[in-house]
């Protein structure tokens, strides 16, 4: 069985597991008070260059959204987000839910742009009718976004300083983090995120662990932030399932391994698509590729190996998501290879 | 390293791990549509002699609690529970943070009182004001409960007597189920369970597994309620986590054991406690035991052994949880059989 | 015609109605920055001997205790209640629906009791659980009370004792507190009030307005207070319309006298009460009375002359309320008289 | 003195606070249960050609939209509105606080396209993702829009079949209703509009009265929508208040003139904007006129009257509305001539 449908379809990284087997039956106090957690805390924060971060460790990366932009808006405030952002469309309106209106900006290949960023800004802040409206307090970007690309630590640090000017928290979703830092040819890394951003998060889910996700406040977190996330349904009683696993994730380098592994076989999966005739949606570093399928080559593809429906461009063709993953190997690319094969183009 | 503090200290039950590790590289799909988690649901169905039922896997109790009862509450309803009731104390306003009001009632040994639920659903439902106030919607039960007491057969049918009559859901939180399922004496059990009520769950973090719990809704579930559990950020994007834990569960009959060990683990703790005078809050037959400690004693024991704070009763006291579960052993009574030897009562 | 169903039974004080006729043309800017509401203000504050304090109209009680509560609560924090409060029984969960979880307490003539709050608060703050649970935040009292009973000045001081000790905001709900200031024997008065509170609100629908409540900050609003209205869609557009009503309450002493009316009309009605015979349940200062009746002379009663429901102490009995108000008059009270004579004791 | 700046600078009409004096004093049950208040609903019902609608008066309009659109959503949908829709841009986050997500449509001329409203509709339920999204539900617009313009019977009509293909209610935003029915040449009545509208509200405060919302549920209104208004602090006590407005609005043809009147002075308004060579940005036929004007002109006018601020559409320009009423004059008129006059064109 093989699968390119998205990066969560396999367990843990073995390394993690086997550190989970490790620790299981010794006793820990509850709710990430556990010396895993501790332990993986101060990884992070040596990892970040930030020693004075606080980290918490919550179990998915819709919660982790809707929570913490939750915790660092004022109630008179909202978030700005790409229109493609996962928070604006992929998400339930969970955001929402927790009182955050998102206020969208049009996306540069998944992207803020800076520019766009700072006149939205401006113009509500300058808008006599503002208090009937949502001031915008915080910005939420991706990185890798959700078309897979990346910015670059210039376009960081623009959007940085648009939100320094007007007040506004900068906000980091890391779900696929691993694999944005082991681009090649990007520059930025842990510690820029760590002096940039209010609030990131450093995904495990689909960076190699079974669930969890960790959440840095560079400049500390939000007070009672513990009590907000039981609030929200989002405390863990075993926070050491999450300990354990981001003090693997954070040892050896084994988050850059799986951010390396998935990047080199997107490479080689970019190959495999130029080589049938495949194109992508755009040009993407990172471990997803969007290929874009007549619905009838689509359709057969699908039947024999699993692919992430993306969207329909226009009623004929489909955007689909190649996503490769810490656990594609070899023997996924060649599959994939013989599928492609099967199934030519249609036009 | 031993500890009676709770029931989740340690990671999962061997077995549980055993089988994440023989399926950890099986590609799935995403969010509960894996194997695994479908073979969990067929077992929970057979288990609960209620093949209809619709099955769903939350990551926590807290979660699960909030998420269940305001998708089973109308706007204009609450939830009538104990005062003691988790979702009323411990739950950090959960519920009420998802809209559910909660109407309490004393609790009787930690349990609802058929009678009295009868009076107060009935003489909300005649006020005549009851347009301004929170109609009764939903019933909450814990079973155990948290003074680790639980109900019989007949007092859980007088109570689903009451829910009909005024038709109200009736919702148990079985967090420590397994615990309850296997007391001595107890006529109680999952058939019946799924007989008599609209939803509840089955605790998996308190009961073997790393985290995760099985909500089951006997005769369906609420309409689109993946989307529901997604909205308020509970849905797990490796479903397959908790479907391959539940998977095991209910394999052989673990479940069973499970709350068979952590029962039998207790009843010698009883017999511990009592060897050295420590009086019971109240006679409980499962896995939590509550003593009364004067606070000296408490304070000696306490920094030689993890126990659960649980109440004041008065300035010069502490009621003390002691808490065993399937990672009880010999060893563990053994040391806190010396551990309560030198820490005598003081007064 | 006439009524002792409650007292908002007529439309609004003729004074205030000739003052809505008198500035009718007017033009005046929008949401609170006319003229008459400025002029309010200004008075009120006077009133309150509080020339910091910020004062904001809202159009009804159950609203503004929802908004205003909601503003003062950190997200951890929930507000206490007697059990009988009103945000906590008569207003369909308002305050819950935007966050804020009730502590109650049980009710001492309706009041709190300083003693009983300490004790919540301190047993809360010392819980080693209070990270799970609900932070004492605020405490909510009612002047009158649900019970049309009164706290003394000394009362309010050691209530606002245990809120400063424990951090804790006081919140006092003035929907009737015309009537309470213009109670016999009563030494609390606006300047009192001010000094201890943190907010409360001054009645206007109860109290001879058509709607409106003026709310006070005594030390400042929270931030955007304004936003946070609109929000909760209780920014009225008309802000004049409160504004103007509350510039003719605050001239001339009309507020008083319009409280002295409903608590002389009800001094009298208790002589009329006594007469027939009808206990009261309990001896009330202010405008509203609430009388034991057997359900029988209840329900002669009601046929002949609206009287409101209050709640069943028995199955044979009904606690029945007997609201006096500004426009209540002396042929109110001989009607009333009249019918009591014409539905005499039945037991 | 006289203004532009809004359509609710003035207090009620006259013969709407007229009818408050009449009935000031005759007493009446609280909450909507008032003799006015079912007139008014009788009135309205057969202004509406609509014997079984159901009709609520609520006090302001963003408070209206807010729980009306709460109340006919499921917790899976969202809300489909125009990017300048009132609800997504001057609520400060209404809806959504009461947790209807917005998904926003380009406009054309204020108005929502059948066609592209249709396409929005289509792509969401076939996306393959949507069970992670939310669904569209409902469909808001409002009539007349944000830029005065109108829909036409035929427009509303593709509007109401897109909404019954897709099984979305239609939300119609009255809040100028009175303007737009009276507008020259527009084809659309209110027995159209109820027969298209799943509901619908009524403006009062914009249109004559002091404040209030006629709500109307053509088919009937959601379950105990009563206990949902006061769950949103949205139920008036003196339910009488709207009540007496609404019967008079309703009353010889009352609630036509003063549509009538405002849409005649903003004819006579357009006449004297154009004889000041002051472009409007769209051509609108009803009571808001909506100018550009270059920042110098604006500031030099809105020192000698009150005009209202709409956007920049550029740093050197200012969209400023001109908005008339009821209560607008022929001296309001000749005063505005005056001023422009004044304050001559500085480009």
């Amino acid at each position: 069985m093989i699968t390119f449908e998205n990066d969560y379809s396999c367990g843990a990284h073995p390394a993690v597991l086997q550190r989970l087997l490790e620790t299981n039956l010794v006793p820990q106090p509850g709710y990430g008070a556990d010396a895993y957690s501790e332990n993986a805390r101060q990884k992070i924060r040596a990892a970040c260059a930030c020693p004075d971060a606080e980290v918490f460790f919550l179990s998915g990366g819709t919660q982790t959204n809707a929570v913490v932009l939750a915790s660092i808006l004022q109630p008179w405030e909202g978030v700005i987000a790409a229109q493609t952002g996962h928070i604006h469309v992929h998400e339930a309106g969970a955001p929402e839910a927790l009182g955050a209106k998102i206020l969208p900006l049009p996306e540069r290949l998944g992207k803020l742009d800076p520019g766009e960023l700072w006149s939205l800004a401006a113009s509500l802040l300058a808008d006599e009718n503002i208090e009937h409206m949502v001031y915008p307090g915080a910005v939420y970007i991706s990185h890798p976004t959700e078309w897979g690309t990346l910015y670059t630590k210039a376009e960081l640090q623009a959007i940085s300083e648009v939100c320094k000017e007007f007040h506004m928290r900068l906000y980091l979703d890391g779900a696929r983090l691993a694999y944005g830092l082991m681009a090649k040819d990007s520059d930025v890394d842990l510690p820029l995120i760590a002096s940039l951003c209010d609030a990131f998060y450093i995904g495990g889910t689909k960076c190699g662990a079974l669930c969890g996700e960790a959440v840095v406040f560079p400049q500390g977190a939000p007070a009672h932030f513990c009590n907000f996330i039981k609030k929200h349904g989002a405390l863990m009683a075993k926070g050491r399932l999450c300990g354990v696993q981001f003090d693997a994730l954070f040892t050896d380098g084994l988050y850059s391994e799986i951010g390396r592994c998935g990047v080199e076989m997107a490479e080689r999966l970019k190959i495999i698509l130029a080589k049938h005739k495949i194109p992508c949606f755009m040009d993407t570093p990172t471990n997803q590729q969007f290929a874009v399928l007549e619905n009838a080559r689509y359709n057969a593809i699908r039947e024999k190996v699993p692919v992430g429906f993306w969207s329909n461009p226009d009623p004929g063709h489909t955007i689909v998501r190649f996503a490769t993953a810490w656990y594609t190997t070899d023997a996924y690319l060649e599959a994939l290879d013989s599928v492609l094969s099967a199934c030519p183009c249609t036009e």
